[in-house]
């Protein structure tokens, strides 16, 4: 199965997102996808995303938790209204409110998993629920509102 | 006035977050100094901070406001204890859950400004309200529940 990430389809000029953008050479570049009706995420944290010894700083969940959760609310809207994600016109998402509850220290040495799915949909929002998990255990929570891009800032 | 920032009490094996560690040469750095009641922590984003163009990428934003609360709960627990940051043992915050609203696109061209205070203390939680702006304007508001670390993990 080759899946394009979300992230892929996002139009070059909104594609310089440090946490998401593949354009963005200095960013995290992260990379989203279906599975079933959830969205997952794997991210390998670098040495330096470090917070105490041994385990992952809370700044670089909350990104990966944010820019997972507003690239799942895009794709979710897509399939929502029956379209691919290469069809215009582009619908993208920013982020109204992050939160993020750190359930446990995240080990450094594994693959993140963050797994995200729609909890709600009222008009132009949308509510994301995630697990960022390590290791096969869930560490933080996170709920996303994402509300859709005006047209005229996608020009 | 040559005030000391909070971070630069941090014990050097507590001192390598990539947010607000004095000693992550790759890490964000930020530093946290009284103003009165009020902490605060001037930052200026990089180009590559990116969101959409013109504007900072919301992990930014979510990482500012959690190292700037963590270390304003450690400042705030020292005062309301009558030490200075320099005695032992010392005191260290983790982060519980963090909250941030985006009230506006926050844009990129000026430095960032945290200001927090204490909205709440039980126990070895304290709640830490903030804002961030951006040329004096409001951008994001944050609320972050950190709690003390316990004496084991100091070691």
């Amino acid at each position: 199965m080759e899946q394009k990430a979300f992230q892929e389809y996002y139009p070059d000029q909104f594609n310089y997102c440090y946490g998401c953008g593949q354009l963005n050479e200095h960013g995290l570049q992260i990379k989203s996808y279906w599975d079933g009706d959830e969205t997952v995420c794997l991210f390998q944290p670098r040495p330096y995303h470090t917070a105490i010894p041994g385990y992952v700083y809370g700044g670089l969940i909350a990104s990966l938790i944010d820019c997972h959760s507003t690239g799942s609310a895009a794709a979710a809207a897509y399939r929502a209204a029956g379209r691919a994600m290469d069809t215009e016109p582009a619908l993208r998402f920013l982020t109204a409110s992050l939160h993020v509850d750190y359930l446990r220290p995240t080990p450094i040495d594994s693959p993140l998993e963050v797994r995200a799915h729609v909890k709600e949909t009222k008009g132009r929002k949308v509510v994301v629920v995630s697990t960022l998990s390590a290791h096969g255990e869930v560490c933080a929570r996170g709920e996303v509102v994402a509300v859709q891009m005006p047209e005229h800032l996608l020009r």
